[in-house]
């Protein structure tokens, strides 16, 4: 438990949502401290914001680039940031960051299209940054149990992938899901995708990161089916995978019944792994006999690298804040062994920006996949 | 409880999973008895089989079409026949029966064309004759709940059907599974199709019956993934219904841990409903509200036209003979009323020669996508 | 499937539940057939509900003894009777066609009380004849999984059996249960005893066949809660077995939401072993590396003893009728055994008239227990 | 998010689990920070501890009395302290606290015997300060959610409650599950009582925090079964509870397969409830008409005073932490409103040393039960 870094926060002022979840899952193990933010554009909010929040005055920026440089230049300027606006600006204010030599972690989608998200790649790689992009599901134990168990060949050849994301909190066309559905379902906000962004590229990433199977061409159809909607709020896709494996993503917003149905089935020549982010505590595994097994997290069966992750005993819950927390806890090893220079990429247990950059990618096949009618498109 | 009905089997002798399968069911409720059969093209295994099952005889056939004709001309000629021969003989074996005038209940697939099936449907509705084809699973009391529950809007209007049917059998390359297995896998036996038509086509079944939703097009993705294998055993096809709602249909011979996992998830505007062939005692009802209920059989909330079917109260569970005896229970009150001139469509209440064209119209459909490269095709 | 055999019924004429119970399941293998029975005082009655059964006029009986005395000299008499009358009967009726050198299957309870309960086994032995009471739930497969795995030794010893049966119809005291209900319900029928001896007996079978642990004492809290009633509803029983396990048996009638809820869930020295009557297609296994194992019928996984049973592969599910069939198929291969002078005891997989005399015992200790205030009574 | 309030803690140094868990439950709504500690009797341990948890070193006492004293007297003193020591020592830390003016957090069992919890009790009231026993699973939203349908008559009344809490860690007699297997095991340090006092205790706290219900009597059946231990790992408790109800409550530390298996189910006259502790998430509600309706935390189906301790949307599962959270919550609103002047009783929404008490009377009922032979005695 290292008191030693500091970060800043771009966006996600008290009593957001984004902001209070990231500030919760870096406190699990304080493993880092809250020193700078920039909360609003007007003096007064960012100020008082940042003091409700524990910080000194004269870190309380109104302006990302102002608090880049600054927070660049200090002495004591915080070790990373964490941005979690509006998806629209992420890429200029990761940009500037990094451009300060900051270390970064920003919420998915890492940016619009992929031309920005590959030069923030480049711009790390370059400058010899980490930068972290929040997929939080696969934080979860069970997620990286079942990453191992794939990789030690516990299920044979991948041979489909059934996952799946549907959510039903936006099925009634007269409710638009407040502000956090509006602005997802605002072309002017969004740009050309709202569902697929949103929980599509979860799909993805989770498939890729339990897997490590790459998506090599999409069919997707996109369709907008609650009445008023203008983007995509329902995708089903046929993909394929290099290496030969085949599978179907899926996910929806009008799905009833569905709150975070996030779920990854994977059938291979040897086995069948069963994942589901509503119960992240098990995972089920089938062998070739037939008996479906259900590991629960917090047993010795659990690989040593995930179980790691764990902090309570088994049967003691965790949730979404401690797959959040595994993500930075993670990422802060990373950072202070960059800082102590230690650090060595083997270390890496969190989402990078190459899987952001892929989440870009794939969204732009399906577009435009599904533009030209439901046909194969390479990633 | 009628003794008056008597019936004839082709196919399925003693010992046979699915001519056991069809006499317990039709046991159940003792609503007809064997009088006839055709086991084996040899005089003496036919006799013996018949014999083994409590047959005269001279009703004990070595041959359908001379069955066929006897029994049609008998006084107390049989009141039906059940056709569960391998499905390349479908066609012809009904079409003898039915042109000796007798009602016919035929196991799926149909026929192994669309030209076939049309002309078996020609033909009955010329005749005048009742023709039952045994898609099992629609037979569930839950099954008629749900197509009750949606024909009276409980759910408002269809959005999106998930339906799959992943069986686990034939994973392995080394084992192609026993005599079930191999003819289905086998061209020479079962044509251009395997998984789609054993499995797929009660996937498409089930989703019409249910939802009352027609097929209009399908883009399908056939593949044949374990090695060795020449048909299909994995096929991920998107579908377009009529009236606009969308789908996704998967069946597979190779996931593991899937043993008979016919699954429909129906999503509406005003609610969701699931059904899962293994526990089909009960239904889960999700309304805007959110709370997934629960419903099982055997209760009033159970639609009559339902429940009539039960046969034992709730929690003394009911299967899959359950399933295909409730088929025969609507078809033999249909046969018994077509011969007291009592008939009328309206009591119709199983899966008739429609279903079945409808079946083979959906394969050939997707058939044709798969072969130019997964694209739409009209049904 | 032998048609050798014939049998008889007192009780259960055609349309009541458990007469037509007892009839598919006999038919499931088609291992007898009815030829003689006793389902009303009146002539006119019987006769019409026999022949509506198939039966020849003159062996629709209107008296049991007459019908018992009757067959016995028949050179085609019945080989066996089938007794599904109101509890109080049994016994009398029993001993009426052990007397005529008739072997017999009784519904549980045996008798009204030990002694007449013992006297039928007695007789039993000494006539040399099978007398099977059908305690349904052990005819499962999943349940003689189980026994086999316990004899095997798969949890080690037992430590402690929480075994249960809760209903909810009778849960309402304005809504008696109809016919079923109010003679359960009422001492002059039932006698000093309702839930306990309805279900409870169930519980004390399915713990002593599945585990083989004895009763030594037991402990027993029996209440009537439902307003109006006079028997008991609910009981709640410590017991002590044979060799130092320890367990809690729950019976209710007013449990909501359970419909025929006979749960049993074994702890062992290596292991648990969980099962649930209304889901009766599985088990569940946890060994010392605390993994849930899932395992269905129907799979090489079952011992060869329990899969013997099964007429269905597995995920086409099987129900409380095949739970009964199972128990007619072994009792009717031991009847034929005897007839052709092959029987021997361990044929036996039944529940016999020994476990219906424990059930008796269990009962008296348990009322004891209760009335005494609660104390330790030895069965 | 206050930043005022300050706790110290004793015990529970940084890395050992519960006094990690209380200051991440606490660090989830940073509504105070950690200013004293006594970690250990020897300075400089406490004073290194301390630092790693970011403690001024003089305000790393090594001695609980010195800390009590020290912190009461001083201006900016903890507003309260959390005591996570060894169960025996309890009593004496949290009556120096309280004679220091200081409000209490202790974790449960309060004390070693009911004169001392009383004696507690007492001098909390004397005094006006708070005092919250860490009854965990009280936090859930869906306990909560339970209490407010039960208050609002939802199931009518209540009829029985079964209730247990298995664990499965301790079944193996060759294992004594370390540390924290032993001292739980243990006569000298846990004194009478194992099982029914770590687990026991939250099962009477449960029932009683959830349905309002009082215990009246018990009869109890304490088990000491793996061989070698000397304390009771597993309980059978007969429950009468004030009004009529009745229960059996089990726990059990060798029940192979279960973690944490707290389970409550509830049945009244109009409804029965269910609810697990390892799926947190959700309740079970099953009215008359006998459909089970899944409700989750997270929907405005969840009573206004449950939901409002969420701190995520529905499908973001939230845990054990987020419960214990949710105690401090409640706690700390408490102290700050006492200190602002503002406190009310109604505030209360934490078990309180009264529940402490309870807890204590009703272990020492059980144990003079089981000592007199399993006979009922009063509360």
């Amino acid at each position: 438990m290292s008191r030693r870094l500091t970060y800043g926060m771009v966006g996600g002022g008290p009593g957001s949502f984004i902001g209070d979840a990231h500030r919760r899952a870096i406190s699990l193990d304080s493993s880092a401290r809250l020193a700078a933010g920039c909360f609003s554009r007007t003096p007064e909010k960012s100020k008082s914001q940042g003091e409700a929040l524990g910080l000194e005055p004269e870190r309380c920026y109104t302006n990302y680039r102002e608090m880049a440089q600054a927070e660049g230049k200090r002495e004591d300027g915080i070790d990373f940031v964490v941005v979690v606006t509006p998806n629209a600006t992420h890429y200029e204010i990761c940009k500037a960051f990094l451009e300060a030599g900051i270390h970064v972690a920003c919420d998915k989608p890492l940016a619009t299209d992929s031309a920005q998200a590959e030069e923030l790649q480049k711009l790390a790689q370059e400058k010899g940054l980490l930068f972290m992009v929040t997929y939080t599901y696969m934080g979860h134990v069970t997620a990286k149990y079942i990453r191992d168990l794939i990789k030690a060949g516990e299920i044979g050849q991948i041979r489909t992938v059934m996952a799946e994301y549907p959510q039903g909190w936006l099925y009634n066309e007269n409710d638009w899901g407040g502000k956090q559905g509006e602005w997802r379902c605002d072309p002017a906000q969004s740009g050309r995708v709202n569902c697929l962004g949103d929980l599509g590229t979860h799909v993805e990433n989770a498939v890729a990161t339990m897997t490590g199977l790459k998506v090599k061409r999409v069919l997707a159809k996109m369709d907008v089916v609650v009445p008023g909607r203008k983007l995509d709020d329902n995708d089903q896709i046929l993909v394929e995978y290099e290496g030969g494996a085949t599978g179907v993503n899926w996910s929806s917003q009008f799905a009833i019944g569905c709150d975070n149905s996030l779920r990854v089935r994977i059938y291979g020549s040897k086995g069948t792994i069963l994942w589901f982010q509503e119960n992240p505590e098990e995972i089920t595994l089938i062998r070739e006999d037939g008996i479906a097994r259900t590991i629960k997290r917090g047993y010795g069966a659990v690989t040593p690298d995930a179980a790691k992750y764990g902090r309570l005993p088994a049967g003691h819950t965790e949730g979404w804040l401690e797959a959040m927390g595994n993500l930075y806890d993670s990422f802060t090893q990373c950072v202070e062994a960059k800082e102590e220079g230690t650090f060595t990429e083997d270390r890496i247990d969190y989402p990078t920006v190459a899987a952001g950059v892929q989440g870009i990618r794939y969204v732009e096949a399906c577009l435009e996949s599904n533009e030209k009618g439901n046909v194969w498109v390479e990633v």
